[in-house]
Parts: structure tokens; sequence; C-alpha cells
């Protein structure tokens, strides 16, 4: 019986978006329509040429990178008809002399007009620097240089998920707000009610208002790491993709106060070798599958783009100690850690991404494991790549009941050792800046560009 | 050149697997190893029953609800086998007298032992209440009833995004840190650097510690509906499926102070009947695939589930002054809103998901478009489910520049307004509780059982 259900109502659900939209996204015209057929779009003028007798519109959805340029015999034309307005068109596709699709319109009905002179701060046929649109943020994803971005960044999160779904990673929802600080040492943000009225009901000896809430001082998730981890030790292998959060002073082209983050955790995970593997994997296939969904956004976003050469070949692994070597050839003192310029200049060395491994212990996380063949360094690795440097940490962890405990920063983490103390399992894992990632793919090089709505020192405008 | 390059990498992408991982997951060794192959699992020992000659030890390792039966040659057990210990076996499967698959161990390796005298807190053959497992969250997911949970939110995490992506939305990541406070109506959670040493060194005339670090007061978001919208008004349907928060004084069985929520805006959307096709073909969509991918997780949760009546008929339309009739004739009083006795009896009168729509404007939001034909009535929509009530809220949009300024509750909003300017849109859109959802298809009647690692008043301990 329930089979037949799946049959009829799969059926339903795919007739079913056109009962709701009888227009066609402007990406489906391109794949789907033939010329002479009609069609009906609705979307954005972001170019208009006027004519003797006809009107030409480049008109965008936001569906696809590509514009649909619209014929209109100026008898149609309305006079709200102008950049930036808001249309539904309807027509019949042809093709034009230079041999491109365009749609000659039967009738053009302006839905939203748009007067640029009252306050619109685009204009047609101009390319608005980065710095410029940021300062409109509830506009800017009009542009085509973020709104290419965004399509990306869409993508980018859908391969990701089915890359970790193919592998039988589970998805799981780790908390943003916790009773743990110790990762961020100090630069996170803390969480309180904002109504007093919520805070005076809820007050009780000894509570004050970073208390009064939770029961505990709350803060906003640096990492869901050590949550994954819990996960990690009873259901295998598993990812979250999310907010995180840094409260620090920094206005950087590489630094957001919010930004996302995929970690994953892998389970029964004995060398760094197989970490390196599956963070090759993803990176891989990534982007190859973002190359091959969102091509034409990507040489949107900049003309220069192209598939990096890196992914014919193996990423580069080198040791800490090995990439100090290279980089005192290169005439650079490393002082304790690799700085950006340092890091760059060792991708540029190897043209590759390159893991660097085997850290020094006291430059590291509790949690990381030792080497087993020297216990001044652990296990960890930074991956590092062109534009941003590092974009990927991780580590195999500490899976030693009594040595864990004796480095455990904060008795809050008891939770945490008690993971190792029964039917414990060896697991590593790591973080990627998913912004970051964006900057590496699309090739842009402040990371503020990346997301919708960017949160740095004084700037949460909306 | 690229083609090849993609070829040439996805073969390795899915040869790849094997590379880093040797043995099989279980929910593999069921699907795709036959009698008589040799197979090699990674788990926790969820049952062990020592006979004369041969212990039996049911293996899960996450991967699926089922667990596999281990038959170990008595002289092959390692003393630390015990329940809720990890292990590595590999060894021949056969089927057992009763045609049940199992795996014929020739080798087992403890990797972590588990004494449960020491502070485990479940026992074998127990199931313990979900008050009980509450209190241990880093280990909860080692229970039957918790892994089945997190499974089915993985699973529906994804459809719910391939449902998105069949219909051309784009996945925008709004963000948690905003200025806006409007539709919390103070019920929201403040954030501030913990770091007295950031709050110095940022400290300006005027500031003070809610505003030093932004510049504004910021808090954390309760919906993202106001920045979809603009995305929504240049790049057509989008959706985000993220953290939200309420500091609401609230410990009922229906909220959280931080949940997940599924929002969309739909593009070109003229009337209240597209945004419930939208809705209905969702749930429809996401029930019938998730009873596709996870039926032994459902039922795993609670033997009684089966696929609901309701996925082979329309859902049912009531107006709010036809529900108020409807639950007058059962001898209830509505005084404004609707409560939560009344909602479920709406959907038991109904049989069937309830849309109320038509709601009196003063209850309703000042984004909420009026009715064309009565303008104390905003075409706004709930949607009423078994078990939870209330699982979907959403409207049309006021899309009049001059109504909605009218309207308007804070200058901090003139962004917001500034969307109707220029090439404005009609747009609807709904906001859904995956957790209420998924307390829906699971028939869990907490929802701090929903996710993994709850937060509401007085925990949020790790």
């Amino acid at each position: 019986m329930f089979n037949n259900i799946v049959a009829n109502k799969l059926k339903y659900f795919f007739n079913f978006k056109d009962v709701y939209r009888k227009y066609s996204p402007i990406s489906a015209v391109f794949e789907k329509v033939n010329v002479g057929e009609v069609a009906e779009v609705k979307g954005w003028v972001k170019n208009l040429r006027v004519q003797k007798e006809l009107v030409f519109a480049d008109v965008s959805d936001g569906s696809c990178a590509k514009k649909l340029q619209i014929v209109i015999p100026k008898n149609l034309k309305p006079d709200s008809l102008t950049y930036g307005s808001s249309v539904h068109i309807t027509g019949k596709l042809t093709k034009s002399p230079r041999g491109q699709l365009e749609l000659v319109a039967d009738n053009v009905n302006v839905l939203g007009s748009c007067v640029v002179l009252d306050g619109y701060p685009f204009n047609p046929r101009t390319t608005h620097p980065p710095d410029y649109t940021r300062q409109y943020l509830h506009l800017r994803s009009r542009t085509n240089y973020i709104s290419a971005i965004l399509r990306v960044r869409s993508s980018l999160t859908k391969h990701i998920s089915d890359y970790f779904a193919a592998n039988n990673y589970l998805n799981i929802h780790t908390p943003i707000l916790t009773s743990n600080d110790c990762e961020g040492a100090g630069e996170v943000f803390k969480v309180q009610p904002e109504n007093e009225e919520t805070i005076k009901a809820m007050m009780q000896e000894g509570r004050d208002k970073d208390t009064v809430y939770f029961g505990t001082k709350t803060f906003l998730t640096v990492s869901g790491q050590l949550h994954l981890e819990a996960i990690c030790r009873s259901m295998g292998n598993v990812y979250t993709l999310g907010p995180t959060f840094r409260a620090e002073n920094s206005r950087s082209r590489l630094h957001l106060s919010e930004f996302y983050m995929l970690e994953a955790e892998v389970a029964f995970c004995h060398t760094l070798e197989q970490l390196q593997a599956v963070i090759e994997g993803l990176l891989q296939y990534v982007f190859i599958q973002t190359w091959n969904s969102n091509e034409a956004d990507l040489i949107l976003i900049d003309k220069g783009n192209k598939p990096p050469s890196w992914l014919e070949q193996k990423f580069v692994t080198l040791t800490y100690d090995e990439a100090k070597i290279v980089l005192q050839k290169k005439g650079m003192t490393v002082i304790d850690d690799i700085n950006k310029e340092q890091e760059l200049m060792l991708v540029e060395y190897c043209k590759a991404p390159v893991f660097v491994t085997r850290w020094p212990k006291d430059m590291k996380s509790f949690y990381m494991k030792e080497c087993v063949d020297d216990n001044t360094k652990v296990d960890a690795l930074d991956l590092l790549t062109p534009i941003t440097g590092e974009v990927v940490g991780g580590s195999l962890r500490e899976d030693n009941y009594e040595r864990l405990k004796s480095k455990l920063p904060s008795e809050r983490l008891n939770w945490y050792l008690d993971l190792r103390k029964f039917g414990n399992i060896p697991t590593g894992g790591f973080g990627l800046g998913l912004e970051r990632l964006l900057q590496v793919l699309c090739g842009v090089s402040n990371i503020k560009d990346t997301l919708p709505f960017p949160r740095w020192p004084h700037n949460c405008d909306m």
C-alpha cells in the first residue's frame, strides 16, 4: 500500500510545480525552451536600450548568471519600464541575428517601478566596487557580482551535503548556545535575556544576569567539535555545517564575527592520512561539482577564473619542521606559528594545497593526540590554499583517558572525558571555514563578500 | 579538458571510500553483502548472550536501525567484551536457523571497554525513559530511541534541501546576529563580548557593553524572514534552515530556547493558495521520502507509527471565522488566539492537517498583507497538525510602500521598507519549526528529544 502512496504522490509532487508557478525560471528557458515556443518570465531589468522602433531589455531573475534579452515593440513599452524595475513578460522565443536566444514580447507588465534618482544606489552598465555595495547590504544581491557568489554558495552547500550523504555521514545539528568556552580562549560572545521582566521573574539567589536564564554562563559556540565527538562515539561518521562566532576585534579581509563552519568527525580514524584523504576527497569533489553546476557564475565573478590545476594532482604534505626549513630557505623566520605571509609562500612553493602536519604540542589544543613516536608533537594538520592560507584545521583526538584527564582545561568538560570511559573509539576530525573556501573557489579577496549579511566589528546594521 | 578532469576525479572519488575505510557500515552489510562472504564491521555491543560454546553479540554502528548479530566461538571472546564496549570484528556471513543474517566471527578486537558499574547510566535490555536519558545528553545518542530520531532528523534535513533544490530555490544563510528585535517583542537574547580586554580596547564615548562591539545592540535572531525577503526581491525563490532563538521562560513539551526553523520566501506570490501549495507539497514530499528512507527507524521510535492517512488527501482550509464556529459547536470559546487544545481539536475534527487563514489584523505582524476584500483581516495562515498543533506560520507580505510605512514598528527597519521602493514584487513566505515537524513525523511528545543537545531554561550544561 505504501508504495502506491509513494508513486501517486511523487507524480503529484512533480506535476505540482506547474500548479503554483505558471512562469519559467530564466535558467529553464535557456535549458528547456525552444525557438518558436511561447514563454512567460518574471524578473528585473538589468539593462535597457531604446532604439527607433524597438526596446531591448536584459532581464535577470536570479536563477542563473545569464540574462534573457527581451525585444519589445515600442508601442508595448510601459513608461515605468526602467532599469531596476520588476517585470512580467510573455512572448515568443527567437534567435537574434547573432544567434543569441531572445524573447519577443507580446505583453510587458511592470510589477514594481524603480526610480534611480529616488535613492537607488546602483546604475546600469556600471561595476560597483565591493566596498561601495557593502554599504547597501539589503540591496547588494541585485548586483551581478554578489548574486553570482550567492548562487555558488547555495550550490556549494548542496554539494557538501551530497558528499557526506554519499559517504554515510550523519548530519548533526550541534548547538549554538553552549556553556563551554575553553577553545575560544576568551574571544567569545556571551548571551543573556534582553527582557528585564524575564530576568526578574527567573532570578534566584546566587544568580546574576549572566546565569539567571540557563543557570550557567552561556556563550555562542566557537566550534561544534566536542559535541560532534559525543555523537561520533555512538553513531559513527558525523558532520555539521552551521554558524560559529568569534568576538575578535579584527576587520581583516579574512575574518568575520559570524561565519559558517563545516566540521566532520571521522569514526575509527587511526592515522592522519585517513583524515587527509577525507579532506582532499571533499575539496576535490565540491570544486569539480561546483565548476560543473556554476561555471558561468564563477566566470562572472572573475573572468580569469578556471578550475585549479591542483584538481589533477594530490595535495602536498609537509611536517611543521619541513615547512620551517622551506621557509628558512626563502629567507623567512618562523617564530612559533606560521603567519599568513608564510602560509601563502608555502602554497606558492608547492604549487598545490599544502597539509602542514605534526605540530608542536604546546601550540595546539588540549584534545589533540600526541604523535606515537614524538610526545612533543601532536597529530594535527592545517590545510593551506591560495588566497586565504589556512582553510582547514584538524587532528586526531586524544583517546587515552588518563592523558586527556591530565590535560583537561576545565571541570565543566568532564562530560567530554566521559566519552573516553565507555566504549571509546579512535576518531579524528576537522573544521573548514565555508567563507574561506568560497574565497578560494571564487577568487574573492574579501571574506565579507562571500555571504549575504556579513557581521564584523561595528557592522550589524540589519 | 575540464570534462576529462571531472570523469577521472569522480572515478577517483567513488573508489576513494575504500581507501580510507576498509570496514563496512552495518547498513551496507545488510544491503550489499551476501551469505558466504567475509565482512569487517566496527561498532558497539548493544546486547550480549553467553551460551555454552557460543557468545551472541548484537552490534550497532549507528548507520541503521538494525543490529547485526555476531556469533563468537567462546575461545575468541575477549574478557573486556561487554555490553557498551566498542569492537572491531571480522568474520563470514551466514543465515541463522531462523533465516536472520549473522556474522560468524573469526577475530574479535575490543577497542574500548565499558564498565557499567563505573558510572555508565544505561543497562542492556532496558528501555530508559526519555526523562532519564535527558540527564545524560552526552551519552544518550547510544540509546535506540535517540539514535533513531537523529537518523530521521539527518534524512529529513536532506529531503528538505532536495525538495527546494528540485524547485529552484536558493539556499540562503541568513544571519544569527541581528540588530532587529521587533518580531520577538522582547523575548530575545542579547549578545556582547565576554572578554573585558576586548571591551576596553573597543570602548568609545556614548557606547556601553551592549553596543561597544557592533555599535548597536545586537540580538540572536528570532526569524530570518526579513533578510530572506531582501534576497527574494533580487534572486527569486529562497529558503533558509538554521537555528533560531527565544528567551521565553517556558519548559513545555513544545518549546525550546534554541530550535531550527525552516523559512522560505516565494517570489511572485499573489495568493495564499500558492503558498499553501508549496507548504502542502513540501510536507507530503518529506513525509513520503522519510518513510521511504527511514521506515525501520520510525517504527523503532514507536512501533505504532505508520504513514499518516492524510498523505493521500488534500489538507483542509478553514478561515479563522470558520474555525471559531467549529470550536463553538464543540463547546469551546475562542478568545482572540486559538489555543493549543483548540488547535488539536480542529485537527481531530478535520482528520487532516488544517490551514487556518484570514486572521484578524490586530492579532498578527505588521508585515502581513491585508485581505483585498476585508481590511480588518490579513492573508496569514497557520498550519495545524496532530501532536503539536501549529507547525507552520506564514503570510503574504504587505507590498504597498505607503501602507507598510504606516505600520513599520521602528526606524531601524527602513531598509526593509526600501525593498518595496525599488523593483518590488509580491511575495509570500512561511516558517516551519523543524523540531515540531519531527514530533509529528516520529510521534515524539517532548520536543527535547528531537535534537541532539536541547536548550531550555536552566539547561545548557555542555
